[in-house]
């Protein structure tokens, strides 16, 4: 005997059983198929890419992720977003590109993190992002969280509500109230405030060298709490001298207003100022998505406006606007607490037993015919006893089995048994096409 | 102006343009679906597993060619292919699989070889495994050439033959010559004849030590030609006195009575005794499959079944048959030698062009009805003239526009201009549902 090595992966990778494979694939599906019935394009880059590359604006947090490493000559990481890539590929084909280009793109990226519960080191994000050439309607900033509650709607996970912010707005007021130069910090630590708390983010901000009074006001201020009216009112009211702010109130009830238009029900989504996206590169509207009944979830949806992100690659002006599901983390926790649940171990809507290796033809041809009709069917070929045969169906989860003996074989049915009720009956071949197309339904 | 980063991705690695990557997806969901339609569940193995697991087994060329690297204490490594992760995965999750486990995995795999035309150091495979508990039914190696012959058939992409030997008729004829000690070798260079020739295969079997005289005989015999039953009847008529070759010989006349079984044509498959597959861990049933028209695409879909892959990690016998096609590769073959090519570079049948900010919400309204009925719109949001909005809808080649003035917004109605044609005509919402619906019928 051989020694062996243990089959296990690392901390932090995300491997399913089948059963709950099928429920993250319909998931998936589900949202690939929203994605594509807005016109998104595919999309599909490297996993690997040069680290001069993909590492142009990283640094700090970021860079510690990153799985880099050298392969020859090559200094190489991992993508840890699909972002960068994606600013990279319009920035290299822009003269293939039709613009605004819209496209999608659900893969893998890599972060090595600490590893820690609900965090994952691999893990699947779901983008979409639109890019405008010079220019980018405010609208696609509505079409956006449009798409995304279509996408919640039809996951069925539970209520949701989008929340949006300006970074201008915030930007704006801090430049109002002459923190200009402290802007990024002050994003960074408000972006955190519903994890540590008000009284720690006072801290922060006073260590960081903000007067104690202007910490007052700008608490206040970032907790504003009402219907988007009132919030947008306030902010108009409060009459703040400063091109920044004036825009980015002006873009937040415009987009709150084209998001009316894209059906988006009162309840789906609010202006919430705390909303701050401190470590991304958001320049403009940002958002970040909570399940109602949730909230331990954190953001299972978040992105914004972006107006620079190409800069480290071209000279040209091409704004963008994303928004990114993280999957793996959305999937293990909706798992976890039970609002999804696997339901099936079979893709087989249909598994054929023949009794003997005398009518495995007729079973193979009447499998033939079922994946004709658009039913995927198995065969179960070892030669085992008929009780052994179903109690393989039992286990697999399959809906149908379909007995075949030679009696079946010879006439041209099958014994069409429901796992689940246990009801058997003998069938011709096209009324089990009709039995197993309408099961579903 | 900062400094510029070239966008740029590594040599042998595969990237696509828009609507090159949606007649990849195309391809990508046939595949799948025809293995969905089998019965195979999905699975989806991490990106990085730690080196001790994933190259257990590995050694010479594919160490060599690991994407490999320490990240804090892990010594991790890049999948270069799905069967070891498959062994990996059966092993570890044994108890909570039903056997024969039916799996396919389409995803991404990692080879850092020398970039050579053709090559990819990143590529999709994808694969189809059965792995059975102590045993596994013969019929299951023909159930797999069925299924690629079901693929190949759907991909559309003309003629091909399934090339199919068992590695246990060559091994006993290598043994009755008195070679047992050199069987791996041997193997190794028949692998390899179809690239070097007769003589280069010749000389190396030489200079492994073998007799000149047996050469030829090896060679003769591996050359066999005609049909199957003509060189099964020669395969007997031999009398090898050798039990490993005469269970491979009733193994291959078996497979290949039930790959008639299951419906496969005379001309899409022949026994040929050269595939070997020699680097890989194959004890049985081998294959192979080839364009007619493209032999020098080599083999565009290989495996084979194997016995022992998973005595690395667990004492249980666990016997498996897979077959895997390098997408990546074929697709770039494909469209290279023009049997495919890009049809479409939009996602969406019907870009909605609102005439000015009036008619959008209209414009909105009807994609959504668009969407409800199945049919992926676009709806164009940048202030333009029209003249413009229709050189983009042009540039996108979606196959329809709907432009939206504001005599239609009150009328209900769209102007829908197909692209091809140029034909434009007033249409209500459900006239344009019906006609877009029908498009592609």
């Amino acid at each position: 005997m051989q020694e062996k090595v243990i089959p296990r992966i690392l901390p932090g990778f995300m491997e399913l059983l089948p059963t709950e494979q099928i429920l993250f694939n319909d998931m998936y599906d589900t949202i690939r198929g929203v994605y594509e019935s807005f016109g998104f394009l595919p999309l599909d880059t490297p996993v690997i890419e040069l680290s001069e590359v993909l590492l142009a604006k990283a640094g700090g947090e970021t860079e510690k992720q990153i799985y880099r490493f050298q392969k020859g000559d090559s200094d190489l990481s991992l993508r840890f977003d699909l972002t960068v890539p994606l600013a990279r590929y319009v920035s290299a084909h822009y003269n293939d590109l039709v613009f605004p280009f819209k496209r999608y793109q659900m893969s893998k990226v890599f972060r090595g993190e600490r590893p820690q519960k609900g965090r994952f080191r691999e893990f699947y994000q779901c983008d979409i992002d639109i890019i405008g050439n010079e220019e980018l309607d405010l609208r696609y900033d509505a079409e956006m969280p449009a798409i995304i509650y279509r996408v919640f709607e039809k996951l069925g996970i539970g209520d949701f509500v989008i929340r949006l912010n300006n970074r201008k707005v915030l930007g704006g007021f801090f430049a109002s109230l002459g923190l200009s130069d402290k802007i990024e910090e002050i994003l960074r630590i408000i972006d955190k405030i519903e994890k540590i708390g008000k009284e720690a983010a006072v801290s922060e901000l006073i260590a960081l060298g903000v007067a104690a009074d202007k910490t007052d006001t700008i608490i206040d201020f970032i907790t504003s709490d009402g219907t988007c009216g009132q919030i947008l009112a306030k902010l108009r009211a409060m009459n703040i001298e400063n091109e920044t702010y004036a825009s980015g109130v002006a873009e937040l009830a415009a987009v709150t207003e084209y998001m009316r238009m894209f059906g988006m029900p009162e309840d789906s989504f609010r202006i919430d100022l705390t909303i701050a996206r401190g470590l991304d590169y958001y320049t403009g509207t940002v958002y970040e998505t909570q399940i109602k009944a949730h909230p331990e979830f954190g953001s299972v949806c978040s992105g914004g406006r972006y107006d620079n992100l190409t800069g480290y690659y071209t000279d040209k002006k091409l704004p963008g606007i994303g928004i990114s599901i993280g999957l793996t983390r959305l999937f293990s926790q909706l798992l976890a607490s039970g609002l999804i649940a696997p339901k099936t171990g079979s893709i087989a809507r249909v598994l054929l037993l023949p009794m003997d290796g005398n009518t495995v033809p007729f079973a193979v041809s009447a499998a033939t015919k079922f994946r004709n009709a658009g039913i995927a069917s198995d065969v179960y070929f070892g030669e085992r006893g008929m009780k052994q045969k179903m109690k393989y169906a039992g286990r697999c989860g399959v809906p149908y089995a379909a007995v075949i003996g030679d009696s079946e074989a010879a006439a041209g049915t099958v014994a069409l048994k429901d796992m689940q009720s246990g009801e058997q009956k003998s069938v011709t071949i096209p009324e089990a096409i009709e039995i197993l197309q309408n099961m579903d339904k």
